[in-house]
């Protein structure tokens, strides 16, 4: 049997375009014991992944060049060599970038029971839901009426974020960019701002007028100015939650960071860095939080859809051209 | 009875210059019922009085225009209205920049009965004492055997730090200036390394050559390069302990911050500000702890002395240049 893959021909200077993607087959070998072939439904693309084409190890390894390379997907069991999984079981692995995957049976997962759609595990329910509950509870530590901010407040982690953090109380603000994605906030209770034609002093004023008495906790995904705007609308002890930076992804050379460092000292703020998989052991307990509200329709997520393989690199580029509202897919 | 003070008579521009202080007298009123008068024998100048010169409230209030400045003082008590002093007793205060202090009793504390000199309670065992045992013990949780970075590691608070640390095992890098105070530190037991005429690349591979494997924690004093230096070499998990940032404190406007700010996120780092004076309900268990070491001598602490009351402008200035090696003083 074959699987059609993407794999890297060298690493981008700057913003990735599509030549780099080749798609490739190949022949899968016979299946050993232990074994589970998957036909795949659904492909997720992340923003993490342009931290994996530099070929350095950072906090994942990188994609090799040549390689196929892999990433979070669905799909259905089409054969298996271990009797944990039968033909026919929906199931989630790191196989993605791929048509069929062929990987031993203890990296692949069951979908849980939930009753919601199954590319939600790719989402709201998988590694971005988690990243956005990981980030508001574990790191930033979110108290009862805290006023949080968020920024990429409409993508696939920051909408789950606003929203897990509407429901705790306090006044919580989304930073995006387009009308659709601000009205899209207003209606689920969030002050939006826009981004689009400020710099960062202009994007301090209107965070001030959105919330005067400035933020608990700050959701970073984005970097550069709205970090800087946020910077200035700290409360004392806020905490700043580091998830991305997705502003400076693709930076050739670095670019000066915020000139207001210093209000982490002036508000005894604390700004950290987390990474989603090292918190991995505490997915059940977000599973069973999070899955029921998604289920009983008591959480809003969107998604943008790219329909075919040959489609992946073009919606992994989207991401930052902000085109995507919630989490970016790709339909098999 | 009259005392001398300063006072400021405009907000700096930038660094300061002597000329924006000027020496008053003024006749004391009478003694009211539970105050007390202090003449003092040491003030102490300190970088974060730089912050209240701007007239603008951050974490402390400004300094007011016209009125007495004020900071930590050490002195004897000349006369008395509240049973708890009597002449001729030792005390510390807030009644500083000035010879002769007239306060509330509650507003004094007794001297603690350590054998060290009086003026170490304004420095070792004083505030910059309380801050060094703060930030590494209590914002950036330092472990034993944890690696540890110093910036303005022969200041006052630096050269405590690098001690306690040095006390815990790893190794203990210090960031220092002139030869002599990068020769004090290697005599303690500190790899010193120097930041004059280097850009924050050279100094990020410098700090690499002194502690290849990374820096669990960064105790920081100074911002600008070294920050940027030293989130180039942060292990793991490493807390950032945010003391001050002596080098931005006279920018008249923001400068950029390190464009290598995504180490945050790669290191999955913590880097948090903290005020000592927030934590001083913790001062008793510090002075337990460090007193001892210090009366016994095995805590090295340095000083740098001005005498007379009409240096303390000059005192205070020479923070900015660095001129001074441990706790800068005046001496009446």
């Amino acid at each position: 049997m074959q699987s059609q893959f993407f794999s890297l021909n060298s690493h981008p200077q700057g913003l990735p375009d599509q030549s780099l993607f080749d798609l490739k087959t190949a022949e899968l070998p016979e299946l050993s014991d232990g074994e589970v072939r998957v036909s795949n439904t659904w492909l997720s693309v992340d923003p993490y992944m342009r931290g994996r084409m530099d070929g350095v190890t950072t906090y994942i390894e990188p994609f090799e060049l040549g390689k196929p390379m892999d990433g979070a997907a669905v799909g259905e069991v089409i054969a298996s060599r271990d009797s944990r999984f039968s033909e026919g079981d929906r199931v989630r692995h790191a196989g993605g970038w791929r048509d069929v995957a062929q990987l031993p049976a203890d990296q692949i997962e069951p979908l849980p029971d939930f009753e919601v759609p199954e590319q939600a595990y790719l989402g709201v329910l998988g590694m971005p839901g988690m990243t956005a509950w990981t980030g508001l509870n574990t790191i930033a530590e979110m108290q009862e009426g805290d006023n949080v901010l968020v920024s990429a407040a409409s993508g696939a982690v920051g909408s789950l974020a606003v929203q897990l953090a509407k429901a705790k109380g306090g006044t919580v603000v989304g930073i995006a960019g387009s009308q659709e994605k601000l009205d899209w906030l207003e209606s689920l209770g969030v002050k939006a701002v826009s981004y689009r034609n400020k710099d960062a002093t202009q994007l301090s004023k209107d965070l001030k007028a959105a919330c005067p008495d400035g933020f608990d906790v700050y959701f970073e995904n984005v970097g550069g100015d709205c970090l800087e705007a946020a910077l200035n609308n700290l409360r004392v002890g806020a905490r700043i939650a580091v998830c991305g930076m997705i502003s400076r992804y693709n930076d050739q050379s670095a670019s000066a960071g915020p000139g207001n460092l210093a209000m982490i000292l002036i508000r005894r703020a604390r700004m950290q860095g987390f990474i989603v998989f090292d918190h991995w052991d505490q997915y059940p307990s977000f599973l069973n939080e999070v899955g029921p509200l998604v289920a009983r329709g008591e959480i809003d997520y969107r998604e943008t859809v790219e329909d075919g393989l040959e489609k992946t690199p073009e919606a992994f580029l989207k991401l930052f051209e902000g085109a995507n509202q919630g989490k970016m897919l790709v339909r098999l």
